[in-house]
């Protein structure tokens, strides 16, 4: 946890913030696999966690903005309890840590709740995201649960988005802890995979990194010799000489800050010809899109400064042809960077993406694209000191997407498909890094990795 | 998967038992941990799986008893949607690799439940307990949601338990081959266990190992310098000279069939003569208890032979006095092993656990205690031919139960609190196989591990 005064300011922010009415954060719930009991890992809301820093479930935290009083909903343990799991902290004391003075037990929510509603006071709460949210939110406050989306609370989200957008210090540190952990992940993986590995062994190892190393997974590992498929998880494919393996993995660390990096790496213990000219296009877009950022650059240009260095080494290798400013505008450039070029990060991998990405990566003046790829772009606005974001530029030849556009002879004034189609087994290509804005420019979190071909190769060596 | 003869064998029987009226299987849909898209990894339903075999999520079942007709709702995917995952077996395929002929989208599913239930048919579902479940049977079938468990059909609860208690020669097979994956899992522990190192670094090459070999972790491990806490998941915990690590883990395979295994070591090389003397009092009861394995055995007396045994051994020590026999129905053991000898295993570790014990664990003439200890035994009732069950008993010293009783003078005619006493930093053991009940005895399920002190410590030298 952070320190008592840390959440007290983060709360007494919030509250001026949203001026008036209750401010309801569910924690999370335990989810049953296959049956109530045999749980997933448990996972607090990051929400939840910011404001108070509690991470068990079964919690209920109410602040009342009006009467500025806090109160933290839950049980302590029974004695038969405790024979199963172990003494736990008193919630009295876990709430004392983050400054909460009032603990009641969690039955008692309910009915002030309801008298909350009964004196129509504003309630203010997030969309929920899981459905055991959902139905507590619906019966307490009365809603129908396809409906509660709708009565999330603006007010709330965008206060929120204001205060979780801008990492402090200390929130860096524990991002940049997650970070090493991360590439920790990623350098075991180069090391480890060998030609006759099943794609889920390899992912073994870059698990158990994460987990030898006191952390978890921040979201669910990508490991595949199938890159062009951009969130395919790790499966039973047997690495072959001549492949390359896509590895996009992060953890977060024991405060629940993630970190989150790309590597993409041969099979065998160097790139073909074609591979590294690929790589090297794609790391010459990563490195044309870093050197945007910097407060008031608009991400969404960055993103398109990546387009346009894929559209330009493609061309130098004839798969494209013409004017690459009008290419990139009419969006030829998504047959092979389908997809955004980052997004934010923090207690989340896609950070507060629950809350909505109209609030975090866009603006009430700035609306996200319903285009192919660009409404996949979950950061288009302007930056700002303290952001931490994600930059991860890929070329990916999908043999379904190249034949359906080839077919409707889609871009073909920008696309050669002729050329393109002796890529068709080529798979993908991603390399992710993760950056803070700072108050004039940008910086690479955690330590450096390899990245050039030339350094991936040396430690593919063996 | 197994053949198409399997499923359709399967569902015969079920309907045959159910009679008449519309079975709904609801399969399990995708959980996302801090926000709808970043997912634990997939569980899909037992017994959805054990009727279709199919392995993914978004997918309704529904079995028109009356009409024989079988009708897989869902959809396949859009090309957008392959840019993200890969191309997937078409749903159709999927269906009739199973020998379900009919496949639609899932969006035409309600209105066939609202046509049925306006027909006034009988509508046979399993209680739900995953909250996404609770929400769309709840609308769907017009039952506040708080109403569901009382309105599941206890026709088919009996049917399905009728059928899945019995594991077929294939089905020993696929667990077999998880319990293999558990063994390896806990040599890995016991080889690579050091002194300084965190459980967590532990544990994390036991769940290593089961991703390694294809597997999945069947349950949340439990790897713990405190294992008088009965499921006290891997902490951070230091491993210190003198302490014993208690693991409790298994592995699913890729069919979904779990192995369950515990097995206790010391930290040091050698277990102290104290822990010895302690370990041999487990291992001698779970023999006995083994001894009892047999068709018309009821598990609850294999339970009690258990528990005095433990009783013996303890009084040996000077732990324990009095009769035995009185101590043990008058649950003085309770202190020392607070649970449960075993539970039926399966495609769930406890296996249909979500249908309810009541089924799966006893019968309409014999019903679970509700005393502390007894209440835990999941499985009381008579064996049968084919069933699978594990068989770990325990030895738990918890300081806080100690205490309480030994303040209430509980039991005081059986217990020796003073020497007891002694014992409050000891920890737990427990030791944990699984067998299938034959035509005459029983049979250990894969191949055998360590079991011993001498075996363990052998195990240990380094």
């Amino acid at each position: 946890m952070f320190s008592r005064e840390t959440y007290i300011h983060r709360r007494q922010v919030l509250k001026k913030a949203v001026g008036s009415g209750l401010i309801i954060f569910p924690g999370n719930e335990e989810v049953g696999m296959n049956y109530r009991d045999n749980i997933y890992h448990f996972r607090q809301d990051s929400s939840f966690l910011y404001y108070s820093g509690i991470d068990r479930p079964s919690l209920f935290l109410l602040i009342d903005v009006d009467a500025d009083i806090e109160i933290l909903f839950g049980d302590d343990l029974t004695i038969e309890q405790t024979v199963w799991t172990g003494p736990q902290e008193s919630l009295a004391i876990s709430a004392e840590k983050s400054g909460i003075t009032a603990v009641q037990p969690f039955s008692f929510a309910e009915a002030i709740i309801k008298n909350a509603l009964q004196q129509k006071k504003a309630l203010h709460f997030l969309p929920p995201y899981r459905s055991a949210i959902t139905l507590k939110l619906s019966s307490w406050l009365e809603i129908n649960p396809s409906l509660l989306a709708a009565n999330a609370s603006v007010v709330l989200s965008k206060a929120i988005v204001a205060q979780r957008s801008y990492k402090t210090n200390e929130e860096v540190a524990e991002i940049e802890k997650a970070v090493d952990i991360t590439a920790a992940m990623h350098l075991k993986a180069i090391q480890t995979a060998r030609p006759g590995m099943a794609e889920y062994e390899v992912a073994a190892q870059v698990e158990s990194t994460a987990t030898s190393l006191g952390g978890h997974l921040a979201f669910p590992t990508i490991l595949t010799v199938n890159g062009q498929y951009l969130h395919n998880h790790a499966g039973a494919n047997i690495l072959q000489e001549g492949q390359l393996v896509l590895c996009d993995s992060g953890a977060e660390n024991c405060m629940h800050y993630a970190g989150d990096m790309t590597r993409t790496f041969p099979v065998s213990s160097t790139f073909t010809t074609q591979q590294k000219e690929i790589y090297n296009i794609v790391l010459q877009a990563e490195e044309a899109a870093i050197a945007t950022l910097k407060p008031g650059t608009l991400f969404k240009n960055s993103h398109l400064t990546a387009c346009k260095e894929i559209l330009t080494g493609l061309k130098s290798l004839g798969l494209v042809k013409g004017d690459l400013d009008e290419a990139v505008a009419a969006g030829a450039h998504t047959l092979f960077f389908q997809c955004g070029l980052g997004h934010m990060m923090g207690m989340d991998v896609h950070d507060m993406e629950n809350i909505g990405e109209e609030y975090i990566g866009y603006t009430d003046t700035l609306k996200k694209s319903t285009e192919f790829g660009l409404k996949s772009l979950r950061l288009g606005k302007e930056l700002e000191e303290g952001f931490v974001l994600t930059v991860e530029p890929g070329i990916y030849f999908i043999p379904e997407l190249i034949d359906q556009w080839q077919a409707e002879k889609k871009y073909s004034e920008f696309i050669n498909y002729d050329k393109v189609q002796a890529y068709r087994n080529f798979g993908g290509i991603r390399i992710e890094e993760d950056f803070l804005i700072t108050n004039d420019a940008y910086r690479l979190l955690g330590k450096p990795l390899a990245k050039t071909a030339e350094d991936i190769e040396t430690l593919r060596s063996y």
